[in-house]
């Protein structure tokens, strides 16, 4: 059961994309799917995959590769496409989110065609993590101690284990790994271009290793690996190094089925190192 | 001490270019650095990174991902390119590889400044692997009996692990893992543009899943995390999942101080699952 303190503002609608000319899109960024009042990335993300599987020829996100230029001010963007293969298994896609006179955005996509009843044939290199009962983890508020407000919070429900909330506590465990559950409000499911935004929701790996203020994502690569189930996703959000102010981290999503969905690195900025 | 058997093509030499127009390169892939005929991605990622960095104002690529679109053959190919944004910090850019009408490679390319005297600030994420020594490994062949062509092999001294060996003898351990050595012809160092290359340069991690032909890289990102001291680098390979006929692999890459500078995932087709 969702926490009933979800906002409702609905994926579907905050992603929506109107096609105003051959390849280009309007679209309206929500100013309640912020950290302190940048959009999340992840969400952009999602944004550019809609706009890529609808001028490729195929349905879902299998790749996609993000360089972020200059964090858009929530309201009115317009994304730019253009084709730049159109394969009988894959469409190659270049997609840029653009406000005003300024490109903030730059996404490569690769769409293709998932295969609902396609099962794993090795996954031996996936790691494995207990999860906290959805019912059992804690909700991530969006009125943080540190002063900024995370107002997507409200609009999802997201989930810690209580094992990884050391940090809430002052005492970060040092292991760099955040894990735990996301849902959509308003009962919406999750499909290919939401599995962009989670892989990008979840707070920095790096709550587990010490404070931070924004860790601003330069670079986010999500892989698409099948189709998820409905119900929410678990999540595991990993750090790996910090250096020269520079943290990577990779991203794991299940679905209710405990099937891999969704992976993804992101490089990004910190104060640390 | 190299194997004497490299056969001595540069890799300064192999992904030269040349400005012909404002933001507009020639090069020329060697025929040479090629897996059955067709060139490694990440040498073509290498070509893209070193125009990259002559377009923007900084030196080092930090971030990039490449989708590839169409193999190019060996021969004359010409590079456009378009700086994104010029910050203080990092500079941005878009890179396509084209050879004659077909656009072969698109990649983004975030470049900036490392610092060569910065250290690690935490890195407990990085896996841990006993390498066996350079000498003591086991340098893979250009000619193999699978019949593929793995010309490059010849350009560089590429060395695995004894004990990942197990697919050469027909057992694949199951492992889904290669750990080696690559060192470059013409004692060459290593830096961030040849570091693309490494992120690439091994056998696909499946090879100790399950024979196969060649598994084309769909999607490559590729993180520079420092500046690589002069010596062969240490490299792992590891296959996430195979699912729908696709596989991802991760890439880590030591230096011989034994400092992580170079991790990558990609994205793979594979006549698996």
């Amino acid at each position: 059961v969702l926490d009933e303190r979800v906002a409702g503002t609905l994926f579907s609608e905050v992603t929506a994309i109107t096609e105003t000319a051959s390849g280009t899109f309007s679209a309206e960024i929500h100013p309640n799917w912020t950290i302190g009042g940048k959009p999340n990335g992840g969400y952009l993300l999602a944004v550019l995959g809609r706009a890529a599987t609808t001028v490729g020829h195929h349905t879902h996100v299998l790749a996609t590769s993000a360089h972020y230029l200059s964090a858009p001010q929530p309201g009115p963007v317009v994304i730019h496409t253009e084709l730049l293969r159109g394969g009988r298994s894959a469409s190659q896609v270049r997609a840029t989110l653009v406000q005003g006179e300024t490109s903030c955005v730059e996404a490569l996509v690769t769409a293709g065609e998932l295969d609902p009843d396609a099962q794993p044939y090795w996954s031996a290199g996936v790691p494995v993590r207990d999860f906290a009962d959805f019912d059992k983890s804690v909700r991530v508020p969006a009125q943080t101690p540190v002063g900024i407000e995370v107002l997507i919070m409200d609009e999802v429900d997201l989930r810690l284990d209580p094992a990884v909330l050391n940090f809430a506590f002052g005492a970060p465990s040092g292991a760099g790994e955040l894990r735990g559950w996301l849902a959509l409000g308003g009962n919406e499911d999750f499909d290919p271009c939401s599995l962009l935004y989670a892989v990008d929701a979840f707070p920095p790996a790096t709550f587990e290793i010490a404070p931070t203020g924004w860790v601003p994502t330069l670079e986010l690569t999500a892989y698409v690996r099948a189709l998820p189930a409905p119900g929410p996703l678990k999540v595991l959000q990993q750090a790996r190094l910090i250096e020269g102010q520079k943290v990577d981290e990779a991203c794991f999503v299940w679905d209710s089925r405990d099937r891999l969905v969704a992976q993804a690195t992101q490089l990004a900025g910190i104060r640390l190192g």
